[in-house]
């Protein structure tokens, strides 16, 4: 491991902490290449239409994600720190050539992989908020609910033959 | 020079940009040496009471500039790339560990650093802004002509003996 884990502020953080049963490598495949991250990204029954990855720091990083009803999220952040297959780091708080840009509760999220015993991923993605109030908000309009579904959606699709 | 230089955004970035007798070695200490930077970061008749630096991206770049009221204005920004005697680049939208920060008008910066057939340094202060209509508050607040004043503030200092 060369990275420090991030610790975790408990009153401006939301953590989701699992292990999965496939390797580190395949985790950050599906993570950095959007014809993978378009197949699991959004959790079903929303869809994730258009990604675009600039995998380095100040890099664009921008998803939509379309709702059942059709309507589109479009978002644009930027890559912070790039560690491959062990930790990604992104923000929405800036977005790409690490330009300041305008946003409801911007938020740096932090994945982190470490490569288990029996060879699958200790798995954690971090989303760090400027105060409680908005990590509160973001938790309960079901963010960790979200990113497991999601998660699922990645190990189902990378283990796909 | 192992940078790309930032390719100047009319509309949203405020340039500083001079060449200064004075080698990049001396330009980098001095903006990354606490007890230095508070000797000029601040045009007079500011001060800089405090300031605190953790070089690395991430890390904390904070200062407290002083009025001659006795106002203090404390902000707490973090460094985004490090490549010494060459390229800093931080952010007032994010605080230290990347976290997401509330503030008016946040900015990024890009100080550009490259060595003169003489040995001086052709020096680049760049503010990005998120839109234009900040870009311009800001140059209007004479945002410029601080940097400018505090530069020569800078050069004075190092070449002292």
């Amino acid at each position: 491991m060369t990275f420090t884990p991030h610790t975790l502020d408990r009153d401006r953080d939301i953590e989701l902490d699992r292990e999965v049963d496939v390797p580190p490598e395949l985790v950050w495949k599906a993570w950095t290449t959007p014809e993978l991250l378009k197949q699991w990204f959004a959790p079903k029954p929303y869809e994730t239409p258009e990604c675009e990855i600039d995998l380095r720091p100040g890099g664009i990083f921008r998803t939509v994600m379309r709702s059942p009803e059709g309507d589109d999220f479009d978002g644009a952040g930027c890559y912070l720190e790039v560690i491959p297959n062990e930790r990604l780091v992104w923000t929405a708080a800036l977005g790409p050539g690490y330009r300041p840009r305008a946003g409801d509760m911007p938020f740096t999220a932090i994945l982190e992989l470490q490569r288990t015993g029996s060879g699958g991923t200790h798995y954690r993605a971090i989303a760090m908020h400027q105060n409680p109030e908005e990590s509160k908000q973001h938790a309960e309009m079901g963010f960790i609910e979200g990113w497991g579904a999601a998660l699922d959606q990645l190990v189902a699709l990378v283990k796909r033959p």
